[in-house]
């Protein structure tokens, strides 16, 4: 079988691989190994500037930034890549963050609309959750969220849920960053039926992801009128001891001023202030209604804020007075709410939202602009999580969660201004590319560590046993 | 040359032609050739009693749907269909229709934003129109309009725009279906220096295209605080010579409001009903700033509204009182403006916006609802613009104007609620099929009748002409 033609060949190609060996030995003093490069698009840094570097590019290793520039910049670099996206004609942002969601309550979207806030709660959320709500629910419902919230573009979400700890074992396993704040309440929940299940269930989730690099455990009492005073301070306590986040619901709606108006005769800011409730720590939903004192008390305390001008509206529960809260110094990000009350988890509609609403609220079209409103999504919500070292922005050092935005489309066409257009007029299909922490999980919009067509079939699924269940209750 | 195999093989051929013939005769009775048959899919008819269809189709012959069913008695047809559109896993909707825009302004898309509505027209809008309107820009602006509002199932447009015999041969090209208003004005425009010019342009227009099947030309007197009560007079008396209808701006912002009162003493309502404007022919954008009184008079002489909720949001306009211009019986539908001003034509937000801003603005979850919202869109903007008879809504005898909605899409997974699911979760790029007077202009989210590349390459020329012009100015 031995071939003299072969043996010749092998030294042939033994000689050329030495060549290309020493062909990349010679380029090694000058090129610089990269594991991402992101190249030839406009760069919105969203950093203190607002500075905008058109044909630019951005280096990743790790999971870090560790350079950024224009085209000019890049070609004094030599870099070699180990993954390249050409982002010609389109934009390159920090990736956004949503500060409020129910992440796998997207397997109720749309159950019921329409309704008076304690119809819909009482007759088919509460009914739904109760039947339905299980590990596997759970499971379902966070891949189909991960896989919305990926082909849009958010790269970090603070969610509020039961079974926390799987919704933390799929946000990790698709590679997405997150906030994941256990609800505990002062009755019985799909998880856990006592309040003493409930703190050692939490107990055990901090434990286990409180070093995570991607998800950040948090405790979520649910808000001040379903969580008595002892019991808050005990999950406050439980926050501080382990140093995570609280996730609680504030203010929301006018029936809860009035609530706690007739319980303890205080309003909401008030009473869990002079609880020792209200710290840095704490990540406050919609806070809508919130007069100035509050607001100053807000700021004071340092407590972020997520505005969740959608689900806001949808519920008639009011506006927030976004104005005097960033007037006062208060972070503020914005949320998309669970989708069975939006419906759906799409951050670029709550941006273009709330620019719209403040404008008509403030009966001023100068407030919000789309730079400030972009600002809420990116680098406001990484404040509110107090992750503003790390994330919101593109800067060097910073970590590598990136998308980014397809600029061709006719409803994108012509371009003057890149924040008007990335406000008022591109949507979540745009978004081409999603990386967090470094890593691609959608590429050219294809999701790269999920499988969409696997979690619509068993989101399928679910909606058949939950049509059901109502069908079968009352 | 002649082969007495190709003699042998035509005899063949002929038999085989003569079998096909006879197979086809012997059907002929049973079979019913039909141009389009969409079936498959939810059929969402928008009808009186809102009925779907699950699992239905809609069969269309020439310009008319000719009949419409479930899938049992389609079963009973024998329809030989020279296209068909499988909607399995999709909605089959009436068409949208916009009734306000000013549709080559796309070509202004983002040019300036978030500013005082006065610096706005003065430093941006007019200098902009003054520069750069010609019948050439009106052309690339219309065709990426016509694109955008193809691309997201509009089939009926509204617009108010100079150089309008331009957009007319436009549209008609692209096979959309509008009604297009010549704007006139007390001063010079783009396409008409004087009064009289402008008169005898709009004539000649109405002229030509009175009769057209798609265009339904229309004579736009810009609005009371800029056309003299004998110019309003004189341009609704040449509608009423044509018989064609009458668009304008009606009680936009607050500042109307008080030079109307400044000026004549008078609101714009009753100002304009003691000319004798107000009549069925009207089409009236905005119409924000009316009182109870005003409503009333709006519904005895049956004006149409194009109630514009994300524009009068942007702009700090105000909101529109749709509940009561709905309970007085006023014909609403709704439009997107201009994309100056918004900054696209993107239907399926000005239908989740009003459902979500009409809830807050009247503090009740309960309305407006989604199929109400649903409606604004259809068959409201069809009795908007006189032709509920024709359009609006899928019946048969009606106009085939028709769009399909994929509902396969993770942010649409899963689904209990289809009016929901339309309106506040469906996007304009879940549109996979457009169709008008029987005719697909989409088809798989393909255009049929446009050049997607000419028309974003000739627009992007006008970007630099607009932005050279701009800069050349102040």
């Amino acid at each position: 079988m031995f071939n003299i033609r072969i043996l010749f060949a092998a030294r042939k190609s033994a000689i050329l691989l030495f060549a290309v060996f020493a062909l990349q030995g010679c380029n090694a003093s000058s090129s610089e190994p990269v594991d991402l490069l992101i190249r030839g698009g406009a760069v919105v840094t969203m950093d203190g500037d607002s500075r905008i570097l058109e044909n630019g590019y951005v280096a990743v290793r790790g999971d870090r930034i560790i350079d950024m520039g224009d085209a000019a910049q890049l070609q004094t670099k030599n870099y070699r890549a180990k993954e390249t996206i050409d982002a010609h004609g389109k934009a390159i942002l920090p990736g956004l963050i949503n500060t409020h969601t129910h992440a796998p309550m997207v397997l109720f979207r749309g159950i019921s609309d329409d309704l008076d806030l304690q119809e819909w709660l009482t007759k088919y959320i509460f009914p739904a959750e109760a039947r339905n709500v299980t590990r596997e629910f759970v499971v379902a419902g966070t891949r189909l969220a991960l896989a919305e919230m990926i082909l849009g573009g958010t790269t970090t979400y603070v969610d509020m849920y039961y079974f926390e700890d799987a919704i933390a074992e799929e946000t990790k396993q698709a590679g997405m960053r997150a906030v994941l704040g256990e609800t505990v309440l002062d009755f019985p929940v799909p998880d856990n039926k006592t309040w003493g299940d409930a703190m050692t269930y939490t107990e055990a989730f901090l434990l286990r992801w409180k070093n995570d690099p991607l998800i950040t455990p948090a405790v979520a009492p649910h808000a001040p009128y379903t969580v008595n005073a002892d019991h808050l301070k005990q999950a406050q306590a439980l926050a501080e001891r382990h140093d995570v986040p609280v996730v609680i619901h504030i203010a929301e709606a006018p029936t809860e001023t009035e609530y706690m108006s007739k319980t303890y005769n205080d309003r909401s800011v008030p009473y869990l202030d002079k609880l020792g409730f209200l710290t840095g720590r704490v990540i406050s939903a919609h806070t809508v209604h919130v007069n100035e004192e509050e607001i100053r008390t807000l700021a004071a305390r340092a407590v972020g804020v997520a505005h969740c001008p959608q689900s806001n509206m949808k519920l008639a529960s009011g506006v927030a007075p976004l104005r005097a809260m960033l007037q006062a110094g208060v972070a503020v990000g914005l949320g998309t709410d669970g989708a069975a009350s939006n419906n759906d988890l799409n951050m670029w509609e709550e941006i273009d939202t709330a620019a719209k609403l403040h404008k008509l609220i403030n009966n001023d079209p100068t407030f919000l602009s789309a730079r400030e409103a972009l600002e809420l999504a990116t680098i406001g919500g990484a404040r509110v999580i107090n992750r503003e070292k790390d994330l919101g922005t593109l800067e060097v050092g910073k970590l590598a969660d990136i998308i980014v935005v397809d600029l061709d489309a006719v409803h994108l066409t012509p371009r003057y201004n890149l924040f008007s257009h990335l406000v008022y007029a591109a949507k979540a299909t745009d978004v081409s590319d999603t990386i967090v922490n470094g890593k691609i999980l959608m590429r050219g919009r294809k999701l790269a560590t999920l499988d969409e067509g696997a979690i619509r079939a068993a989101a399928r699924q679910f909606q058949e046993r939950v049509s059901q269940s109502l069908k079968n209750g009352n």
